[in-house]
């Protein structure tokens, strides 16, 4: 069936008015390629805290329970009744999943520019990559340099643009240093090897000392754990450090973000000499990138007038600075990419293991321990 | 005394490193004017929400007693213990109180700018202004114009102010119609005589009929009781009506900033058709001006990823957009002083009522009642 290339498997993920997940696999044709397109053999597709939205959705998957045959497994959980409002929008709708892909390409459209990639390896973004065949415009693939293979090339936009854009914004908006939360994950880590070459001060805050130790091999500089008793005291003495005013949240729910900006507001007065009841005159910022505690933000104002929180998301940001600036950035992703921006995987898995309850179990966690990798045409 | 003039009383407020607030009336010479500098009676000085702030801190003014004499009353009031970290910069000085007010200019300095004022009644704002006299320089007054009272000048910078800086805030940055909160207030007030004369739909929240009674009687359109419990569909209605995607808050604390930015989104989501798991792209702010609630801010992200909830102050809005522009905005007010920019006060009081402990516990509620106008030479 694979050898054929005529249709393939694509994942599924389908929440149903009742209130049930379903993922599934089905077997799709796969869309004859137009004239500017290419249709790619998807050999790795990274299953990133992007992708779980789509997935996996609001569903409580402690509650999961498999069914159907080894060769085509359907997983169903339950999704919180509370919850549903915010599915509204896609219940009833089966939808393909997974950001970003890379593989081989095996059947081009007529243009020169599509008949040029032929037999090239190449990295995609768009949806739809948990599949085993992807058709796609020539101009949204990245030919990948020589040696890479598609493991290598797989996750090279989303993370890498995303850590880029972090200090990209820092940047624009006038900051000279970043906090990073969730900071020992795949992405904290790259920030951390973009800041170190670029000389950018950077306070990582993890949630232990197993991430703490993750950074300092790396060569991290300012780590801080957000379970010690002296969080906000080693915080602030890091902010003074560095003189970090902008923040990049991957947590999202609970009081980090505002004890981010209280430690910021407590690091500027450090030096103030005066009282003023409104805080400093510094604009201290917290974008919220994630959503790994999906629960309310709190915010305890006292980091005075001078604040701003808000939501930070990748598409948007590249559209805000446009086609060259965004040329700038993926050159330099392809330029290091086995160096600045590999990825490292825990596990390979086929699209069938991607239903397994027990890798399930350590996926849908958005922990920032081990990552996985589907190669949709294993075993296949 | 007031007849000399060349000292007079002066409101002071003072936290103590023991945890107590003490407010006085203490006896100030009045500095003798430079070149530059005027000396104005001060006639009319409101007790705005914005200078509680300095007037009681964070003490709990249900804890308060009166001493002194009736010509020279104290009132203490015990600080919690939790709040004192934030009144850190200020313990055991004791500081002057107003933010803004209007008087007599009786002496001046000897530059043509100041000698020009001999006589004149005169707007000002820096502080200090709940005194018999305030010496200020020349520049930093405006001279109310003909036929205008030191009354109806004595709240023509916060208030009239901030409330076009929120519609100048909603067109700098891309918004057609705005929100607002605690919209009964004086504050409130104008801001609907603003956006009627302006054609900007506005939609205001208020907390009870009362409040929303007030708005329709002077035309507003569209009015919300934050109590009503068809709140967030009669809110989300309003926003579909208007087209709203910006808010000023003056509640701050508790969850009214997140449920805007929710009806935010579910009234754009009216007109989606696809589904985005990361919500529109269309961008929904709150600006917290106030703390009418000091508590948490609690944000429920349930309005996608396109949203910012910050800060925003009067002065650094007017240092933002620079002096030109700062003038036009005056220039305004001056010219409606009497008509959309018209204060209306509750109560005239003299430095001594406003340390009685009945007023203190009207005004020091931060309701949007009753306004009290200090007059310092009542009775002086």
């Amino acid at each position: 069936m694979a050898s054929d290339s005529k249709t393939g498997l694509q994942l599924r993920s389908l929440i149903k008015k009742s209130g049930e997940l379903e993922i599934s696999l089905v077997e799709v044709p796969t869309p004859e390629p137009a004239d500017d397109e290419i249709v790619v053999r998807v050999e790795a597709t990274p299953i990133n805290p992007s992708d779980l939205g789509l997935l996996v959705g609001a569903a409580d998957m402690t509650t999961a329970r498999a069914a159907g045959s080894k060769a085509s497994p359907v997983i169903t959980a339950k999704v919180p009744e509370a919850a549903m409002r915010a599915m509204a929008a896609r219940l009833d709708e089966s939808m393909p999943v997974g950001n970003e892909g890379a593989g081989v390409v095996i059947r081009t459209g007529s243009s020169e520019a599509a008949k040029a990639l032929m037999g090239k390896t190449v990295a995609m973004i768009g949806g739809a990559m948990y599949a085993q065949y992807r058709t796609i415009k020539a101009r949204d693939v990245l030919v990948l340099p020589e040696g890479a293979s598609a493991a290598d090339g797989a996750s090279c936009f989303v993370n890498p643009l995303t850590a880029l854009g972090m200090t990209e914004t820092m940047r624009r908006e006038g900051h000279k240093a970043l906090v990073h939360t969730a900071a020992a994950s795949n992405l904290g880590q790259m920030l951390n090897k973009i800041c170190l070459k670029d000389g950018i001060p950077l306070v990582n805050i993890v949630r232990n000392q197993e991430q703490a130790d993750i950074l300092h091999k790396i060569g991290a500089k300012h780590v801080v754990d957000s379970k010690s008793p002296g969080f906000m005291d080693e915080l602030t003495k890091a902010l003074i450090e560095t003189g970090a005013t902008i923040a990049f949240d991957a947590i999202g729910g609970g009081r980090l973000a505002g004890q981010i900006l209280t430690a910021m507001e407590a690091a500027i007065n450090k030096t103030a000499t005066t009282y003023s009841r409104y805080g400093s005159n510094v604009h201290k910022q917290v974008y919220v990138y994630g959503s790994l505690d999906p629960g309310p933000i709190e915010l305890s104002r006292n980091f005075g007038m001078a604040w701003g929180v808000g939501g930070w998301l990748l598409f948007p940001f590249l559209m805000k600075i446009g086609a060259a600036d965004g040329a700038r950035l993926r050159q330099r992703v392809m330029a290091e990419l086995k160096t600045t921006f590999a990825s490292h995987y825990g596990k390979v898995i086929s699209l069938q293991e991607a239903l397994d309850l027990a890798n399930i179990a350590v996926y849908a966690k958005r922990s920032t321990g081990e990552k996985f990798l589907i190669n949709p045409n294993k075993g296949g």
